[in-house]
């Protein structure tokens, strides 16, 4: 358990070897070995960062606050742009060095969390589970009959995984995370801690007299290299999977009701709430606290503006704000008519 | 243990028993058994399916894509209402389809449920703590000393039980629930992962130099049949208890604060928050992720539509929707007025 | 163990004793002794209570309901200010009565807290944690190595402790909390149950094909006397920790992105969504269910409303409504014009 659990620092590089890490090419020569990817204020000099001298995806360059804190820092070598001036210091240039700077210090998280074998003695694994030998199935951790656990799998600790529910190989889950039965989920998973998966859906029949509930049967499925953050919640379908594509981005405190089906590459920020039986698009984003009302579909790759209300169908490719959510350009030009309005009245 | 966890195929039935069950007139014969309740589009031949030709509470009949699936359907038993055409299938004819199928799948889903008694070997119950014989305490749990669990109730693992709490007969908690000090859980509750209830609430008294934490002594009372979704919390009561009443439905990641008072059959949806010394009259609902701001009265059967945020008191019977909420009808036509508006000027 | 989950009576104080822990002075004779803070109406004859008789911080006096309840109280001793008519009962004459009440109710909540010593048998505490002898590890918790739990620290139950963190001198940790790695608490702080400190926030790079998720490595440093609600999150920092400063009151499912940076008591009111990289003043308040986009400013003293949307800096001591957020006198005429309009067009 000891490795799992412990904080070593990552194994040091010298620039060559971070060079051939990113796929960048080395400018300049340095005898420092790194072992730490910092920001620019706060690096020393064996750590390594990361600058964008180019235009971002919206379009903006760096601020003058940024280009002064690229000029002073003091880390050891710089990842940046083809063309960027480092003005004389040792640089690895790269197509994208936010991505390099992100791999580079995966390559040391990594070695940081290096996953151990085995089953912690307070464990317990109902007879009828499967658990890979290589898997590792931290203190307090609870695994249903039925369940199989992949190979390289990482329960942390207090990890309750339900019957007949499989988590695939090289999945990581936090403490306290709940797995309800009948979930199946993909290999390369992570589940950050507290986080819900296949409680029972909020369905209800009114029986006259008193609301009856409806089982919810249908389990969750979730694709592959899911990250799901904590104290989320994804509930079990009624009778058929909810269901959560490849690749989807969940960030903390989200609500996924029951029969919701998510394709791929969907991203949904902190708080948002999805209610049931919604269909998302392939690459869909919801921003902080925004939701959707039940039964409609959003289309592929359309984005919702934080702390709207989504109450009907959504085209693919679209942008939508506000409360009750319309499209942005109606919705900017009611809000900056209305303001416009009070003032004049005053 | 091995029961309380294991995906039990339910006990099949044949056509004759279901009706029975369900209380229904079987039309045509079939020497299938059922095991299952599903949907129209997924089921198979020895599945149960429900179908409502008529029109919804909201006054819709069905969708044509329903249509269309209830005449494709492989189902082998259809649960309908009188009159409607099920072109020769065998069919059970009951009053309400979607209350007999949520019945059905009752009884096979608990038959997958079944408690299992005793206490787990890495279970603490303290000295001091009573715990019904049939009661099943799972892996992990801890029970505080004069804590009280009734018959039947099913702590699934990791549950935390307050001192001083009772937990009712035949409650069900999951996973992670954590029960503090000074609960009063009524029978037959059913509270989902992670959910905190009897937690301190946010009160404070500033001294001049710092907040001062006002003790929460009250503790909560919760009332029978009450349902509560997981990732919630219920906070205690300053000096008397956060009361919920009977049948109340609550949802996943629902916060009620400190000393609010709920009737029975109140239902808040996801992510609704209500803030300190609410009253909520009896049936009231709140959609998701609406609220209520402290020291209000909500009317009974009020409705509240979502993402609204109450900051005055409803009449019993009246909706509201909007931030702030305001009767619905003035709600809808400023929306209808500021859209027309913003098309207008442009 | 016991002591710690007990529900001990409070120690028995007379009515001298009392005005001594509360600084104020006693008028009248009693030979009672009480051992309870109650409110006006549930209060029985050896309960204490406060009422307060002048303006509130909004310059409002009683309600007539509480000043009929004062007048009727069966509560043996009175917790009021110079000048407070108390029509000959007896009473402790303070300057501010909730926060008199408020100590009072520590005293005796304190004591029946009181905090037992060791580690339980069925925790687990890694080689290189260390525990103080005077801390408190309750059931089932988990020390990582190189994790250090102060003195008379309380970890109630099934807390998790991740590699290297440091939970400060007379911490409460409830049960389920989970705190990552390197997260550094201050003294004296309280995190109510299943709240997630020190998650992995939400930052990735697109690669082109796929999002990378880059580490997020600088933990969470937390200040003294922090008071944290229950399923609350709390991401850890990229490069450089999250920052909470002392004394800042966080409720409940409360979330804080990444690289935030809060001053000294700021207070976060139920459900609040801070977005990643936000700077909060020195006691600037969000109420419920408020929230702020990513990397802005908020001044210190600054006010924001219940569910409002704040997407740019905010000025210190401003206070902003609505979604988006605008100043508050604004958003007031904004709303008042758009009623009148809608039923002036009907």
């Amino acid at each position: 358990m000891a490795d799992a659990l412990t904080h070593h620092p990552g194994t040091p590089l010298n620039a060559e070897q971070v060079a051939a890490l990113v796929d960048g090419t080395l400018e300049g020569a340095t005898e420092l070995f790194f072992e730490h990817v910092s920001d620019l204020e706060s690096a020393m000099a064996n750590d390594v960062v990361f600058f964008r001298a180019g235009l971002n995806e919206m379009g903006r360059g760096p601020a003058q606050s940024e280009l002064e804190a690229f000029a002073k820092t003091a880390a050891g070598l710089l990842l940046v742009e083809e063309g960027t001036d480092v003005d004389g210091r040792v640089c690895i240039r790269v197509a994208n060095p936010g991505l390099a700077a992100a791999q580079l210090a995966q390559h040391w998280e990594a070695y940081i969390a290096e996953t151990p074998m085995g089953v912690h003695a307070t464990a317990v694994v109902e007879e009828g589970a499967e658990v890979d030998i290589s898997a590792s199935i931290g203190p307090h951790c609870v695994i249903a009959a039925g369940a199989v656990i992949g190979a390289h799998a990482n329960l942390v600790s207090g990890v309750h995984i339900g019957a007949g529910s499989r988590v695939g190989d090289a999945c990581v889950l936090n403490p306290g995370v709940v797995i309800g039965p009948r979930v199946d989920m993909g290999k390369q998973c992570v589940v950050q801690a507290n986080t819900v998966i296949g409680s029972a859906g909020f369905g209800y029949v009114w029986s006259g007299s008193a609301h009856v509930h409806m089982p919810q049967m249908g389990g969750v499925q979730i694709g592959e290299r899911v990250e799901i953050g904590a104290n989320s919640c994804i509930d079990a379908g009624t009778f058929r999977p909810t269901v959560i594509g490849d690749n989807c981005l969940i960030d903390n405190h989200v609500q996924i009701g029951h029969n919701c089906k998510l394709g791929r590459f969907v991203i949904l920020c902190g708080k948002v709430g999805i209610s049931g039986s919604v269909e998302i698009g392939d690459g869909a984003i919801f921003a902080g606290s925004s939701g959707a009302a039940g039964h409609i579909s959003i289309g592929a790759g359309a984005k919702i503006g934080a702390k709207a209300a989504v109450t009907s169908d959504v085209p693919p490719g679209a942008t939508y704000a506000g409360n009750p959510a319309v499209d942005f350009g109606l919705h900017q030009r009611m809000q900056v008519m209305l303001r416009r309005m009070a003032r004049q009245k005053n």
